[in-house]
């Protein structure tokens, strides 16, 4: 038998139950947006971000300078929030000193389902190489949390997966069916996976926002060297 | 919008409760054995099987004359069973005026999870054309439920899935991210499906028992012509 340490994948939160995260990195993917939007605010010198599960938690902060307050629900940004769950929010402003306190529909709610494992961090096209290189250098068995949408399976999500899968299958057991299958499926679409994307329910959905912007940043790769890594109840840059 | 009913896939048992099967017709898969076996059991002329949920269920149906018990845990026939869940267990013997007792680790919860939907039918490679005719002869929505491994997703079963996806795909409206992911893996796959499904880990496990032969056949497609459907607690030939 190998030695090497394995890969899988998660295809739902509602398949979440099935895994056991204790020794291993867990990968919360939330390609649209909220993952996405995390590499972008540390690309942008952010000091933290505080996932929150309610709007009411996310309220509950305010009246402080240094905090930034930012909510998605149903794919739009909620009366009252100055910032959303948009990429493009964030791009070009300097955040340093600055905290944001971020909930979303799918994304911040599987970095709290994650807590147990042995590392969390977030990934997202925008930050594939550098994800994929610090799961490499943890040495243990990587376990990949796609969040999907309200608990269904989505493929931008699965495309991602498939994309660490496709990065790190020499170095990882990877006889997970789930694995196979997102890798196929994203060495299949990785030249034209924007193409693929528009043909998604999400795209009909985002694109009736005309976040048609966003959605094409969120499918490009490696626009930022992030690394989200979470710990103590909020994601902070790894070094 | 058009008119044309939708067909959507759930992926493992973990997520039916995100669906609503009421006025669609179900299609119950499980590829590694179970449906294939159903198949091959009504075209050796079974006159019904009766899925039970455990061995218990199964044996209080002994001692009569027209009643065969089957039954399979964790890949294996248990102690005592004469029948199992492969599918050569059942072809070239004539089944006629017989029922069937069938109880198996996936398939037959699945068939139970899903009463209440208007219909239910059981679909494999086995029976490819047959389903899809009878799917396309309904005129109702359509929903393609993989029977998975433990709820864990599986590769055979999304495959057939994508199957009646790509054989459906003018007549029914296809937009859910599941259903375009199980026809993306099927098209990429059909001329080498025991290809691809020699290097995912239910092979491995069947693999182990001496099942090869099973698997090749299960991977077969069209060869049997029936539609099993569901009706008051068992399976009977569709005419």
């Amino acid at each position: 038998m190998s030695n090497k340490p394995s890969i899988e994948v998660c295809l739902s939160p509602n398949m979440w139950p099935l895994f056991d995260a204790r020794d291993k990195t867990v990968v919360v993917i939330d390609i649209l947006r909220a993952t996405t939007t995390i590499a972008v605010a540390f690309q942008n010198h952010i000091d933290k971000i505080i996932p929150v599960e309610t709007i009411e938690e996310c309220i509950a902060y305010r009246d402080h300078d240094n905090y930034l307050l930012a909510a998605e629900r149903e794919g739009l940004k909620p009366a009252g929030f100055s910032f959303g769950n948009s990429p493009f929010d964030y791009a070009g402003k300097d955040l340093k000193g600055k905290t944001l306190i971020l909930t979303t529909t799918n994304g911040t709610q599987c970095i709290k389902k994650s807590v147990g494992a042995k590392n969390i961090v977030t990934g997202a096209f925008s930050n594939l190489d550098s994800v994929c290189k610090y799961v490499l250098s943890q040495k243990d068995s990587c376990l990949l949390f796609c969040a999907g949408w309200k608990g269904q399976f989505n493929l931008e999500d699965t495309l991602f997966a498939g994309a660490v899968c496709d990065r790190l299958q020499n170095d990882f057991i990877m006889m997970q069916d789930a694995a196979l299958a997102a890798k196929l499926l994203f060495s299949q679409s990785e030249d034209y996976l924007l193409d693929v994307i528009k043909r998604t329910s999400h795209y009909q959905r985002l694109g009736r926002f005309g976040l048609e912007d966003d959605i094409e940043f969120c499918m490009s790769m490696n626009t930022t060297q992030v690394v989200p890594l979470y710990k103590d109840g909020a994601l902070i840059l790894m070094n």
